[in-house]
């Protein structure tokens, strides 16, 4: 009897610690299969043998969980880039917003043509224009201003083809993966050209990815003391651009560790896939192939916004994953019946 | 029976949960009073009342787990700054190493000084000569190789004064209070001015902080390929400098959050500690005080290394705590008897 109560005891200790520990969810997770929303074709395979291999003790492929480092791309990769970048919704929102206090922006580009809802006529204005509406709309405040500025548009703003809100334009498929990823002890990171600000307020309710687990680009903030209290300003100064060949820099400098996991959909994710495809030991790289019209959009070769040439070319040599979205999803959006 | 055989079973289970999560080193740390090189004086409780209020749910002082962000300055407050900075002296030794190769370095400043060591000499050179100096060691490699040097110097490489390792140069007390604050769920960086690829290859094993929360001063690197492998080069291009009204911004870049807890022990901390303390709700800051000059060493006001003066003067209005050294402190470094 002493010793039912005693192993009660353990056990009722055991439970509390375990439940603090979020243990149970570990439980029920391993009770699921993993990837549901993946078709049971190559590419859904793939991914599991790299991950079954990563945390075999005693295996060729076996990571220690601290190297175990997931890096993902945002845009064309875990929420949908079309017909224009989530971020670019938000400034032309912005502009509109704004736009009483700029009388000079209806004659000035790119504003006119955004006030005139003429996207060909945003791009006429070039990188230049781009880089003026970014600073336009990025800089000047401080950055807790910034942030209640997108936590607020996040909570409004719709995407212009399904009319969803822009937080439900996630892939469910790639948000399975990353709590796949996560449940065998990786620590994932969303390495993104987006401005790092703009993504932060919302990774983790979109994907589980806390802010320090963001790396994205960046513009310069001063710290600056107002009526005594200290803020930090953001100015319409570009500090770093988390694209191309800056990607793998960002993942050093924010990092500080080589990756073995990376997903991207872009030529802009290439340089970092390269990078991490050819370090020594095990490295996994995936591109998510646009191919679904109907469900999302198709595009590749001669999109705007996420061209893939160069990297969709070299993925077999490379043996890069390339997941077509039509053929290896299931669902592509939760909200699909 | 049936009953004590379930739940021997069910503790079984998650005694094994409990141990793979590292519920057992927990249970341990909580068994053990904590900070035990700190002597019982004010500054070892106010330290633990403040953790003990965000850790009790419920209370006023209540933080989420995942707002509980400590920020640790490195030189000086982790470890020893005296009789210059620790990546001065890598500086130096790196100098006397590459020499036979550059020849003009004979008779052009700072290097003529390092080679005569001619300490006074390095310091005539102003800011433009250290970071000459800076440039001249820590670019023109890869990131790998740097690391490599980095790694083989620390392996190495002695104080001046012990003739210890540089990495036996931590201070106990400071290491027992990061493992206390991590057994109540903080996460703890490291925001130092000194170089983040310095740093990184030795904070896990000095610390237990892991290389992607480590937050220093960077250079410019360039993704590049050598015989069709992608490298990042560092090149001689300041990037970023993590000091003063740098370290704010560096933390908002890096860990995209507030601190709740911050501590440092010079004038180069000051504005991450008012933007630290400024915030709503909780918010907790220290100063290392540097008194102790026959363990350690005893300077402040007038240091080259370390100057600690406008945050000592409103350290009292502000409510943050300043540690004496020798009052406060047990041990300063392990290796004491």
């Amino acid at each position: 009897m002493k010793k039912t109560v005693r192993a009660f005891q353990a056990t009722l200790v055991l439970v509390f610690f375990a439940a603090v520990s979020g243990m149970a969810g570990i439980l029920q997770a391993a009770a699921q299969e993993p990837l549901p929303s993946w078709n049971d074709t190559n590419a859904r395979s793939r991914i599991i043998n790299f991950v079954k291999q990563t945390v075999t003790e005693g295996g060729e492929g076996f990571v220690a969980p601290e190297d175990r480092i997931a890096v993902f791309d945002n845009d064309g990769t875990l929420w949908t880039e079309q017909p224009y970048y989530i971020q670019l919704g938000f400034m032309l929102d912005r502009v509109k917003k704004l736009a009483p206090q700029h009388p000079e922006w209806k004659t000035k580009e790119p504003f006119k043509s955004i006030l005139n809802d003429d996207l060909k006529g945003i791009a006429r204005g070039g990188e230049k224009g781009i880089v003026d509406l970014g600073m336009s709309t990025h800089a000047g405040m401080t950055t807790d201003q910034f942030n209640k500025i997108v936590s607020d548009w996040f909570a409004a703003a719709k995407h212009p083809k399904t009319g969803r809100p822009y937080t439900e334009m996630t892939y469910l498929p790639m948000r399975e993966l990353l709590d796949y990823l996560r449940s065998n002890s990786f620590k994932t990171y969303i390495v993104s050209g987006g401005g790092i600000e703009f993504m932060r307020p919302v990774t983790e309710k979109l994907y589980g990815i806390p802010p320090e687990q963001v790396v994205g680009s960046t513009i310069t903030t001063e710290y600056a003391i107002v009526g005594d209290v200290p803020v930090l300003r953001r100015l319409p100064k570009i500090d770093f651009i988390d694209d191309g060949p800056g990607k793998p820099a960002g993942i050093n400098k924010f990092i500080g560790r080589k990756p073995i996991f990376v997903a991207g959909n872009s030529d802009g994710d290439y340089e970092m896939m390269r990078w991490t495809t050819a370090a020594k030991g095990p490295g996994f790289a995936m591109l998510v192939h646009h191919t679904d019209g109907d469900r999302e959009y198709a595009y590749d070769r001669q999109s705007v916004f996420g061209k893939l040439d160069k990297a969709l070319n070299e993925s077999e040599r490379r043996n890069w994953l390339v997941v077509d979205m039509k053929k290896d999803w299931k669902k592509v959006f939760a909200f699909e019946q």
